[in-house]
């Protein structure tokens, strides 16, 4: 389709190069708005300085590389470069640097007949604000400032004190959201992070759509007790949460979706001592609208019903929430095909992780992502990895998928802005 | 029997003196071998300097006041000045405070036909050295020096380098063995610590024996993942752990026993990421050998089963054990009319709590103890209490108690030095 060439081997290289710069011997550390992340971005700027494109940042922090086409409706590609602490090498890079290689080959070929971008999100993993996806939220005109302005990072600082130390203003983050006027359609590549591919024995997947999440911190209350007490005069509250999770996870399993539990604490948390207060920060995920709904309702009764068995009582503080995503059913067969042409079959799944393409998605830009199998599953670890070889057919599929892309807003006048109807996840 | 009389308002001002001299406004703060706990001590030692009793300190700093009788065998009344952080004005101190009172008493009226010794075990709490009954273990004869050796404090000191910093020499702690081989019987006053004497509206109670105890750190390990990774092939440490401390409440019930976990940590305990190590502290206790044999067996089965099933493993070190102690019949048959004759009637209760009484009676001495109503059952606590007209006839039950004791010991050449049949507790 095209006679210049994208170089899948220099998007490994440059990989192995951002992971050199920002890493040590615990993994990646660029996290958002710390010095690793600055360097990451210092060094796409460099490169981008090369190509034929406007380079900004948003009031969301997102930055944004324009190779103007012959149309201003815009084909964006993107991806994130910040990473968790001790973070993996691809986990949000990969797709930054491979929509990096993609525009290197549009700007060698001359003007595109509809105009490319690629955008790195900014706080993509949340880590710093306690707010996933926080720069693609902002763009997609879904972020809750008040929320934002309540909230504390999961170290306890208050986020907007982090944001305005940044220079982020949060009253200003919406602005982000003109950035979308003109996207036609959404591409993002990224690492499986499960283990789905590796089963099916496949190097790519098409991705149908991202999971609804809802994430609380529940607060469970009990009564400070010696051991004398007896247990069925006990006000437990780490026994509470204990039951909690348990059910919860059988709940989430009932409805085909997901639930995790990574972050807990009790007090006094003393050896002898019946805990008075168990915090839990959770979150429950599920493909299905119908499915989601019963879990956003289930958790809540779970946690009366548990209450009330172990007299203690509980509150809840919402954390964070997405609705389910589907991505657009044009984009995903015109992936599924350039996927079984390199592959020889294209799996399709939906994603239970979080993804900006989701909050893209959701704001009504045609979207699909692109999985790349991730080996053992592993992730948001120094051991994150998928095989060269898988990672280069990456990259040419992610190429093709432009240029199809491209061509598809360019004939389609009515592809921009409209709302693509939820297509069924698959597992 | 006596014409001389205790005076149960002295030791009613004396709790509140002590309490004064020894509290900040979150409660108790007498930790072993810290500046409260050593004026406590002092205190104590004035208060005995004015009686004809030797004073020394054993080499497991445990204090004795020793007041010589017509025969050196001798009554024991003991109980321990140290409390748990942010503890209460009873629990220990009363059986002290009242020992020293009924010291007082048998001081005024000559020499007793027996040995009285009033005894302040050191480190009962156990929140310094993360043994509980320390000091009455090592006079027992029942101290593992080499799990003392080799364990840390709760908040992760060695225990060695706390002791050798205090004086006290591991190798010579056993030396206080020697202090128990006239004892003859042995007597204890504390506060219930539950609501059994409460519910039945009685202020005394006749303890028939403590629980045995067996205390683990259990750790899970699993595998960090990210929220991708499918449940059914997740290696969750905090689900394991969640659902052993679930089924281990309800085996322990099963025996009439009881369970606790009152110390949990995860890691690396980040909202996202599955927990890849859950440590527990808990412990199991039961009154009857047979449900503390399954209870002691049961954990382990259960930990085995939750591993397997939640594709985890899991490690456990021991922290501490006590075998089920019954009180020694003839002593209970005392107490029990004593309490009555005070009280209208008396309540047969076993101590789920730990008590230095029960490492006494597991060395072979007659031991019984009395328990006096604690309100709402609250202990380790500041607000912990008990009405004062039943602590005034606590000290009048102990008094007359030891009365009986010296007259049991006097009359029976063969009490001292055997070994009790353990009583059935009831609860």
């Amino acid at each position: 389709m095209s006679p210049a060439a994208c170089d899948p081997d220099r998007v490994l290289r440059e990989l192995a190069e951002l992971a050199d710069m920002t890493s040590d011997e615990r993994g990646a550390q660029r996290l958002t708005w710390t010095e690793p992340w600055r360097r990451a971005r210092r060094w796409l700027r460099a490169e981008l300085d090369s190509l034929p494109v406007e380079v900004h940042e948003d009031a969301a922090c997102n930055l944004w590389a324009t190779l103007p086409g012959r149309s201003s409706r815009a084909l964006v590609i993107g991806s994130h470069l910040d990473s968790v602490p001790n973070g993996g090498p691809l986990d949000g890079c990969l797709g930054v640097i491979a929509g990096l290689e993609v525009l290197r080959r549009l700007s060698a070929q001359g003007m595109p007949a509809v105009t490319a971008r690629l955008v790195d999100w900014a706080e993509e993993e949340g880590d710093q604000s306690a707010h996933s996806l926080l720069g693609s939220t902002a763009a997609a005109g879904h972020l809750d400032t008040s929320l934002l302005r309540s909230s504390t990072s999961w170290d306890g600082r208050p986020v907007s004190e982090l944001l305005a130390s940044e220079g982020v203003e949060i009253d200003r983050m919406g602005e982000a959201h003109a950035e979308l006027t003109t996207a036609a359609a959404y591409l993002e590549l990224h690492i499986e992070q499960s283990v789905r591919l590796e089963r099916a024995g496949l190097p790519l997947g098409v991705v149908t759509g991202t999971a609804g999440v809802e994430r609380q911190r529940i607060t469970f209350r009990g009564r400070r007790d010696t051991a004398a007490r007896p247990m069925d005069d006990r006000s437990d509250a780490l026994m509470a949460a204990a039951r909690f999770l348990v059910d919860l996870r059988a709940l989430a399993d009932s409805r085909g979706g997901s639930s995790l539990a990574g972050q807990l604490e009790i007090e006094p948390n003393v050896p002898l001592v019946v805990p008075d207060t168990c915090r839990v920060l959770f979150d429950v995920r599920a493909f299905a609208p119908a499915a989601f709904a019963d879990l956003k309702r289930g958790w809540r009764a779970l946690a009366d019903e548990v209450a009330a068995d172990e007299r203690v009582t509980f509150s809840a503080a919402p954390q964070w929430h997405i609705e389910a995503a589907g991505f657009h059913p044009e984009l995903i067969g015109r992936a599924e095909r350039i996927v079984a042409g390199l592959a020889g079959d294209a799996l399709r799944l939906g994603s239970p992780q979080l993804h900006d393409a989701g909050e893209v998605a959701l704001a009504g830009v045609p979207t699909v992502m692109l999985f790349v199998q991730s080996t053992g599953g592993v992730s948001h670890s120094p051991a994150e990895s998928s095989p060269p070889r898988h990672l280069r057919l990456a990259v040419r599929a992610l190429d093709r998928l432009a240029d199809e892309a491209i061509d598809w807003i360019a004939s389609s006048s009515g592809a921009g802005g409209s709302q693509a109807a939820p297509a069924q996840a698959e597992r």
